[in-house]
């Protein structure tokens, strides 16, 4: 194509020449007799226009270009819980996007959008193109999206280094999708999204409870903040969800204080550092861990598929590397400031281990949900076989060159 | 300044509609006598061929424009290893690269240079500018370098997923640089390198061997492919390395020979997958767990300083995103292929962990020589000193909510 260029510029080039002659002459010839015709002065004008044109044009383009792609982006977390690394998710990926596309590629996050809006009307919010892209977990509510669960967070599930080797796995190497993914895109679920997953928490913390519990029966009648798989297996040991109890969740910013009023006895949100952001910790006193029912949970981002195909393929790379950055930067926060935190706490709180009586009997109870939802399900039994099949191979793995192998110091 | 555009094609266009009505009459009159000026035709071609010229030129721009940025990289793996997943990484930091910056951006890989380039030369050469960018370990030799070994591996250290947090550890979150890129920035050190983390291969195997390996003793004059400070601590228990017996070491497609010809009477690579790839088990009937010398190796992009500093700032984002998404894709294949790996490998050969013994000498014997390198060399203790408190706290965090607490499955 550059000779093309090339051979136009040459045969410019070559009545510029001409042209200039001529135009010399016709100067002197309408000087003589200003009747004659314009044709001379005209083209030098538009000549030199037009070269001043061809070379500004493309520089003025560079300076002034509004963006390429503006998108609009809501956050399933509010503006309460700007305190929690969870919450940087967002604004990260926007600043990513837009630095690595010199702000051709721009993000808005709605702040106003966020307030009260539960994870599946985001879905379908997205999903039917009212907004471009969400900040989103996926593990509340509607039965129809128990399958999506498993990009997020099962009980007894995946560690989070697990999680991550899940979510970027494809049943084929030579698939566009990952397995994840492709889920999203079944016809019985009606969706137009793909998701990208962009923060993970890691491990979590089983809670702050105002009593010790020592076996199963001491959750009978406890009023809990917690959400999800984990509740409706902690709601068949007799504990009541903040959510039965009010007939709508706590907000973070509200964990706090049904604490100080013993409207709950207990509560769950994250880890340590975010845990005492949300002043968890200001009116319990036991800390109990794992958080079972959220081994390693992962937000993704999701966007309208319309939108994503439309997507010219350099923003698409530019969006999917920003998003695994952000993950990685979220996750190395957490547990770099999880450690830090968890060893104030040490010196004022109890931090005690489920027993193992506990631990058993969540998890049998665990297997029989999810059973039960595969019965009931056949979505859910696709997704839950693959991701069973793959727990117990990486696990398999894990078990023998990471942590068990080694005895481990401890502060 | 987009109103001057404007104004310029205003004043073309009213050239355009009065052209062609004078053309049109210039023709006809041309034909009716064709000794007239040729002007109208001329003009008629020149503003075509500029219309066409203006609309087509940022098109072609666009597609051939040649790359702003222009480096070569060299890989301390040879071809040799192009079957294993670590080699991998540069090839795929590449096309991230090329495709996030539409082709502006290039790097190329000089495949000649790979070859018996030993890991402290690269540096080098990195540093005085002989080379943009490698692909590099950073554990093999010379004194100097070795407070930069907490970058890569140390024996009975970190695990993957605390490694990365470490690699993206600021002492201050409002540095521009991490703490193990300001340990490169040392005038003590003199490099003009910054690294950047690009693979991970996950935990690691101990590797494969021709007899049992019971207790200590069991090492005493067995010769064994063993790189590093692992290599360090197994010659106090009477291993001979590769190195030691024929002056230099074997490279990655000499190893399964060697085994066979039993130069040699064992050799650690990485995992299942890539160890399965180089020919490992071919001669050897004991597998054993864990790799205690490397719990969660990583491998760095190492940049001439000048050349980063010289690199816009939205090429600098690109290259950072695609290095995370790069070590992100690497670690979550490994976990996936050494799972699969090791289920097949356990068929036919005897999976051993080494024992409690064993596990605990070599942890004594490590820290000996963390502690003794500490006494010798000012920059190492600052190092270690940090990593360890780094270590403890993470350790502590993760042991609360990972694995431990948790039974696992295990295939």
């Amino acid at each position: 194509m550059i000779f093309i260029i090339d051979a136009i510029k040459q045969v410019l080039l070559w009545f510029i020449e001409n042209f200039i002659k001529d135009v010399y002459e016709g100067i002197k010839r309408w000087v003589k007799n200003p009747k004659r015709k314009l044709y001379p002065i005209i083209i030098v004008v538009v000549l030199i226009l037009t070269v001043f044109g061809v070379w500004y044009s493309p520089q003025v383009q560079k300076v002034t270009k509004v963006a390429d792609v503006k998108w609009t982006m809501i956050s399933f977390l509010g503006k309460e819980t700007d305190k929690i690394i969870l919450s940087q998710a967002p604004r990260r990926l926007k600043d990513k996007i837009y630095n690595m596309t010199k702000g051709r590629f721009i993000i808005e996050i709605d702040k106003k959008a966020q307030i009260n809006i539960d994870t599946d009307s985001i879905l379908e919010k997205v999903s039917n193109g009212d907004l471009d892209c969400a900040y989103n977990g996926i593990y509340y509510n509607k039965d129809k999206y128990r399958p999506l669960f498993f990009g997020s967070a099962i009980p007894f599930g995946l560690n989070t280094q697990q999680q991550n080797a899940w979510l970027y796995y494809k049943k084929d190497p030579n698939d566009e999708l990952t397995f994840m993914q492709s889920i999203y895109q079944r016809s019985n679920l009606n969706l137009n999204v793909i998701p990208f997953p962009v923060a993970a928490t890691g491990g979590q913390m089983g809670g702050w409870f105002k009593k010790e519990i020592n076996s199963i029966k001491d959750f009978d009648g406890l009023v809990m903040r917690i959400p999800g798989l984990g509740a409706e297996v902690l709601t068949k040991f007799g504990v009541i969800t903040d959510e039965d109890k009010r007939g709508q969740p706590l907000r973070s910013n509200e964990i706090s204080g049904a604490l100080a009023d013993k409207t709950i006895d207990a509560a769950e949100w994250t880890g340590p550092h975010d845990d005492v952001k949300l002043g968890l910790n200001e009116n319990t006193q036991y800390y109990y861990y794992p958080g079972w029912w959220e081994p390693g949970t992962t937000f993704d981002i999701q966007v309208n598929l319309k939108k994503w195909n439309k997507l010219p393929a350099h923003y698409q790379a530019i969006f999917k590397a920003a998003c695994h950055e952000t993950l990685m930067e979220i996750l190395a926060e957490y547990d770099q400031k999880n450690g830090e935190q968890l060893k104030q706490i040490k010196q004022t709180k109890t931090v005690k281990p489920f027993s193992a009586e506990i631990m058993q009997e969540a998890e049998e109870e665990t297997n029989k949900l999810l059973n039960f939802y595969a019965q009931g399900n056949p979505l859910f039994k696709e997704v839950y076989d693959e991701w069973r099949t793959f727990k117990t191979r990486i696990q398999g793995w894990h078990n023998t060159v990471n942590d068990y192998a080694y005895k481990r110091e401890a502060e």
